[in-house]
């Protein structure tokens, strides 16, 4: 696919639909080159346009796609996968002005907003109401849109599944303009092909999303946290299916070992209790009373005893609660800080977790890399990331590294990215892996909704073009 | 579109894939000929296939799309939307013989089934492990397959959501006969368009379903049901916002008039408690203890005793709980028995429910149509059944009524199907009230997967072509 060139003309076209100061053409362009995925990857787009609302999509489109200008929409830009990088140049699209919270419905628990809208402020608004939406995939700066665009996950599905489980409809503009609506106010639907579901984690290829309609629930009584120490990392996996067994469904499992409990208390200067064992779950439970979530608690300590674990740790008042969590809140930015040069983010049963990461593991140091290892134990989403100094040498042996964690991934029944989406940095990986039936079908449901190919190319099956 | 005829050629063709004793030409094909909606409608099929493996459709998808003959998948048969009916006549492909259960995977809490394999079959092949399927859309006999296609809900979907919910992955035949894997032994997963989710509720038009992994949970520990007289419907509808406000999560919530609840006890010869009240809700709850079960039920109770309710009926027994919930599943063969005309399952937002039922009553009033109206209170699915003699007068009134419940349901920001499917009996009704972009979008995705567009036409949005 070959594009046009954003001309002066068409700028000016485009300011005529937002506003002069709402197109952007200089410096300022920077902060729209890139998102937070590891490595130098930055394109500058031609424009960045910044529209108000719906209608104003639509017109943009509609121009975009008559002139064969490519558009890469974006929220916060905080992805981790580069969806939102312009790598065939042209327009981004920015939704940041789209951040108005529409409407919070207290009798159908569910919430109207704009893409641009963040979590903290989705958090908030709900909370108000005594709402609440379960989803928490970490970065509370991430926008709505972008989460819907990525079916972003985190560290609550065990319990409450992903952004996709709370999705119940969108208003999204067409790349050749239309707006359409899908969904409604209820779960139950069965009236023609579910464009809902198909628009999430499409990562802006398909449709950009200009309303959200949001399901909420109460907000729960009570919560807790288990931080249980285990001699290996292989006794603490295995302890997950009998967990759940048990008849306890916790909010989330998460899986650590020492190498990361330790760099994070050297990047935080935050002690984190038993920070000398060799591995660890965290366990987040909720419910309605303290008996219940002490109950829930003394099942999975029962449990966990039976793996070898020799500790149940609770943190004794809300601050030590606080800290636990943001310690583990920080494992990006302290992975980050020590030579992060790749991140993982395959989804494997959760019976495999065990297996896949002693496997990938021992791959990585037969091939001399350091391989850093955590993630979602409750939902199999697996965390890796080889860390060390970024040399020509070293990005072409990692690179070798990944192809043979996907393959392993692959054979054991898992799928190539758990929450961060395909964008362009698994895009080559995914198509090492995928069967290229499915494949040809995603391109063909791509020209359903894209016929000149202009939304958000290069992303997740996507080789790009260039401007003509 | 316009179809080839089926030949003896080409039944001898099949005949050369599944035996001769699994192609029907003969008198039993009219078994095939219809589901269980409403109305006249039969349509023989030329023949009739019964695959017993994967591979087997595959080649016969690629021998129907190489001829141009039209396939329609069937399951039971048990749809109430004619989705099953071979309009466009040809190929009827029965997944009868497909009925293996697989796996059923405790470590993960999952099942692989044929699309043959009936509920009942389910069932009771997650209860020999401990686990359990929590939709129950009523009719056991239904196979999976047809849940999948038409993402089937039922009276569980406040607490556990419909089919879609519990669907991890497929396998599927394209219509040009590729056979698809999606998703995998996972919730989280954004690895490129989510075809699982794209093909659940697509009724057979997209691909045929070969395999269906499914998501399992524990069995619940205890369950109780509650039946609830009011003076009024409308002050039974109004306290359905307030149980879920106080922070309870019913397994499902039905509402139900005098008219429905008498004309069972004469259908069925059993005696329903306070069956000389007005309206009721029927609400069913789980929990993991019998305290639990208990709080929940006191807390619901004190809700609608605020809302009018003057009593709360407690089943004494098992059987007496065994008997209400059987009389709750005998209002479809009920209203057959008593003269059903039509049956509408519109949904809306569940504050929206009491508004709706109302204004529906008094339009059917207005026309000397006599409307019995029950359904999902708890979920926003209302069933509507006009009832009494068929007559061409009488059909053309009824016609000239769903058409006016439609628009009301739509402007109340509803849907036209919550559970039953567009098929054939809601198609036209559908096309009158969606947004001509959103049926052009899903035409195009229809052709992205079956360019010959052999695949169950004349459903959904299609309307019928002929033989040529």
């Amino acid at each position: 696919m070959s594009y046009m060139k954003v001309t002066s003309g068409f700028v000016q076209a485009l300011a005529a639909i937002v506003g002069e100061k709402n197109v952007l053409t200089g410096d300022e362009r920077k902060a729209y080159s890139r998102d937070e995925s590891t490595g130098p990857v930055a394109v500058m787009p031609d424009v960045v346009v910044r529209p108000e609302n719906t209608e104003a999509v639509s017109r943009i489109m509609k121009l975009a796609n008559e002139h064969g200008i490519p558009v890469t929409p974006r929220g916060a830009g905080t992805g981790l996968s580069g969806g939102a990088i312009p790598i065939a140049g042209g327009i981004v699209l920015s939704l940041e002005r789209m951040n108005k919270i529409i409407e919070v419905d207290r009798d159908n628990f569910c919430a109207t907003v704009e893409p641009g809208v963040t979590l903290i402020q989705l958090y908030k608004a709900a909370g108000e109401q005594g709402l609440y939406y379960p989803t928490y995939p970490g970065e509370t700066s991430a926008t709505i849109g972008g989460n819907v665009a990525t079916n972003a996950g985190g560290m609550r599905a065990v319990r409450y599944g992903v952004t996709r489980s709370f999705i119940l409809g969108l208003q999204a503009v067409l790349p050749t303009g239309e707006v359409i609506e899908t969904g409604g106010k209820f779960v139950k639907n069965t009236s023609g092909y579910d464009l809902t579901q198909l628009i999430i984690g499409s990562e802006g290829t398909l449709a950009i999303v200009t309303r959200v309609l949001i399901k909420l629930t109460l907000i729960p009584g009570k919560s807790e946290i288990l931080f249980i120490p285990f001699p290996t990392l292989k006794d603490a996996i295995e302890a997950v299916p009998d967990i759940l067994k048990a008849g306890v469904l916790p909010v989330g499992i998460e899986f650590m070992e020492k190498d990361i409990i330790q760099m994070v208390e050297k990047f935080t200067g935050v002690s984190i209790p038993m920070h000398d064992r060799n591995a660890f779950l965290m366990v987040m439970v909720e419910a309605e009373t303290d008996e219940q979530v002490q109950a829930t608690a003394e099942k999975i300590g029962d449990v966990c005893f039976g793996h070898g674990a020799d500790d149940v740790f609770l943190p004794p008042n809300a601050q030590a609660k606080k800290e636990l969590l943001e310690a583990r809140e920080k494992f990006y930015p302290t992975i980050s800080h020590f030579g992060m040069l790749e991140l993982v983010d395959i989804v494997v049963p959760r019976s495999k977790i065990a297996e896949f990461v002693a496997q990938s593991k021992q791959i990585a140091t037969d091939m001399g890399i350091n391989l850093v290892a955590y993630g979602h134990a409750g939902d199999g989403n697996v965390h890796m990331h080889p860390i060390g100094e970024r040399t020509p040498e070293v990005e072409a042996k990692v690179h070798k590294l990944l192809v043979e964690l996907y393959k392993v991934g692959m054979a054991m029944g898992g799928a190539v990215s758990g929450e961060h989406g395909l964008g362009i940095a698994k895009r080559d990986y995914f198509l090492g892996v995928a069967d290229p039936a499915r494949v040809e079908l995603m391109k063909r449901i791509k020209t359903a909704f894209d016929p000149r190919g202009i939304l958000n190319p290069g992303k997740l099956f996507d080789r790009p073009g260039k401007a003509s």
